[in-house]
């Protein structure tokens, strides 16, 4: 079933219908608000200025710290609406807790095989030339309740919440490597955290040249806490893990260090007894986020299927999307500005005729990539991986228009 | 003076100097944070994962609400290191406080000359397809701090904070205007807020054709209530008066409805006796926000001006940047991405000498348009006007370093 062209104006006249009896259940949105409406908002003076802003109190989006306790909180991609990840409500992922840093005593040193060990503190790196871009990070797991543990009553945030999308400004790595003096024959860097867990991770010294930044801005203003404040590692398009948070040091080598964070973590056991390392970009992926699980649709006719759908390799040229379960697929609507390594969203209008139906979605990238199947990608990997599930994600309704996550979409 | 080509190597090289013993002012930073560092962050755990993020304590960047108490409150903008505003850092204009309305009971009534009126509600808002952009809100008196009171103490924040940009998403105007089937004839609408003040604003209806939105989103989720929540009138690039918050009324009409805020207020009166009235463009404009008062350089040598460009007409084309009081200008570097109607970031190396310099910038928008000088603007309008105060903003380093505002720049 493809769905049919339409007028605009059937859409509208659709659109526009009796929803009032059947309150659409969004995520978010809080029932029971600290401060009242008046009932005439007219005839009271409102709430004066203020130093900072809040939310209303009727809307309560919240990351959900995972299950396991561990230093993850789950982004509410469900409530989001663009592509730019609210700064408070970015997902977590840290080892050993956020470390409060004192941004007067930060210091970074570059050291290893370079010409000149230097250390920097956080105005001589804003002193540098700045650039801004907006990119997403995405943790390496992101996805894996998707992979083994099918279970239908999944959200966007409990399926996906660990990806992000920030203005992020900061100072090149190349420059600072100029600075230093990278010596010939330096192929790798350690990036390394200045938090309890001391993160360690080695990269490949291409990407400082290509678009690695110390990053000490996010979303317009000083980083946030929880992602590296006051400056950390961004490696654009690659995952989170490697994006050093609170970064300290790095040391110039010849050759990756091995730390425990590439050897015994976010590395792959592959089927075969290899196993897949260093796998730093995360592959062209997409998720529907409306409708999705546990929004019950209240009636049939057109609706909006939206979602992201971002890239490591670069930009987003088309996303599919299927409404029967695979066997047809007809391109979505890019928004824009569709950038490089950076959320794009996409909507599609779908004519729902109230029968049950799977749909699902497909990105592809600049580099032709084409996101996998769930079969193709546990083919690949098989059932022991750990990182990078980029299959295709799925939701049904069925005919009281409840919506739930279709593992096997 | 024009800035010589310098290598990459010797700007380095001068940018990672001693910095340690002069520190340099920025604002927004926290003296004495509430939470204070571990001496090694690396010994002691860190901070849990959270629902919502808060900011690092040593970061405390505000809105300054105005002097003049009347429902203005200023955004931070030398705080700022690329286009997004925070949503809370959003700057404030409204005339009888914030209204606190309930989403569960919010309309939006369109009437007047269409075939069907209609009242939507907020779900059936969010059912139409809907858009996402990054657009600039500009009050229309932002800058009547540098045109006539002309103090050198005025931080970017003072003189031009009542700009803002967020990424917007909402319901193309468009859309219900054709739902609700406007009769030939219309020309105009009245927009209608449900605030206090019972905001009232008449709009040219080619506006609704071409990029008007009913938005409920900024920066990914729900409205902020300083902004509109949970819906506004969104025009790009209009004053923002004229995008009215809170919306709960448009009515169409063959005529402006004449009401007192375009009448009374939001007219600018002219030298010759006569009066520009609906002047709704925002014209192309630019400020530096680094270096600026109250910042004191610590050293002379390379630095990095950076500040902010936009253009009510399109995209910005180029910002000149002058260091030598207006008598030549270089074009700067523009951030990608450039986009419509929107803040684009510029950035110019400096090799300032220590000695006094007056630095300026001026921006050129996709129309030709450019940014005039405070005299051809003076000659323009006269001193009685209190709206559209576009001209090129300066400020002056004397040779201690201290930069102050410098309104006949």
């Amino acid at each position: 079933m493809t769905d049919a062209p339409i007028s605009r104006r059937a859409l509208v006249a659709g659109a526009a219908g009796a929803l009032g009896a059947h309150t659409l259940r969004r995520a978010g949105l809080a029932q029971a608000p600290a401060l009242a409406a008046p009932p005439d908002p007219t005839k009271v003076p409102g709430q004066p200025t203020s130093a900072l802003g809040q939310r209303s109190t009727f809307e309560r989006p919240r990351r959900i710290p995972s299950a396991s306790g561990q230093g993850v909180s789950l982004s509410p991609l469900q409530d989001f609406c663009g592509i730019v990840t609210p700064a408070d409500l970015h997902f977590e992922r840290h080892h050993a807790g956020v470390p409060t840093i004192d941004p007067h005593r930060y210091k970074l040193l570059v050291h290893g095989m370079v010409e000149r060990p230097v250390v920097f503190d956080l105005e001589t790196l804003k002193r540098f030339p700045a650039v801004s871009r907006l990119h997403f990070i995405e943790c390496s797991g992101n996805g894996s309740a998707g992979y083994r543990e099918t279970r239908p009553d999944l959200s966007p945030q409990l399926v996906d919440g660990l990806t992000s999308t920030s203005e992020w400004t900061g100072v090149p790595l190349a420059t600072l490597f100029r600075e230093a003096g990278v010596k010939p024959g330096a192929k790798w860097f350690l990036a390394e955290g200045e938090d309890a867990a001391v993160m360690t991770r080695s990269i490949p010294i291409e990407k400082a040249w290509d678009d690695a930044l110390i990053a000490y801005g996010q979303n317009g203003e000083a980083l946030r806490p929880e992602q590296g404040y006051p400056a950390r590692l961004l490696l654009p398009g690659w995952e989170g893990n490697a994006n050093v948070k609170w970064l300290r040091r790095i040391e110039v080598a010849d050759r990756p260090f091995m730390t425990r964070e590439e050897t015994s973590k976010y590395t792959d056991p592959l089927a075969d007894c290899t196993a897949r390392m260093f796998s730093f970009v995360m592959d062209a992926k997409s998720i529907i986020t409306f409708p999705a699980y546990p929004v019950t649709l209240p009636e049939k006719g057109w609706w909006e299927i939206t979602g992201i759908a971002w890239s490591g390799r670069g930009r987003i040229t088309r996303v599919d999307v299927s409404t029967d379960g695979g066997r047809r697929w007809a391109p979505a609507e890019l928004e824009q500005p569709v950038l490089a390594k950076c959320h794009t969203r996409f909507r599609h209008l779908w004519n729902w005729d109230g029968t049950e139906a799977t749909f699902s979605s497909r990105a592809v990238d600049q580099t032709g990539y084409v996101q996998p199947t769930l079969e193709q990608l546990r083919k690949a990997r098989g059932l022991g991986t750990h990182y990078h599930f980029n299959h295709i994600r799925a939701w049904r309704v069925r005919r009281d228009g409840a919506v739930s996550f279709e593992p096997e979409g």
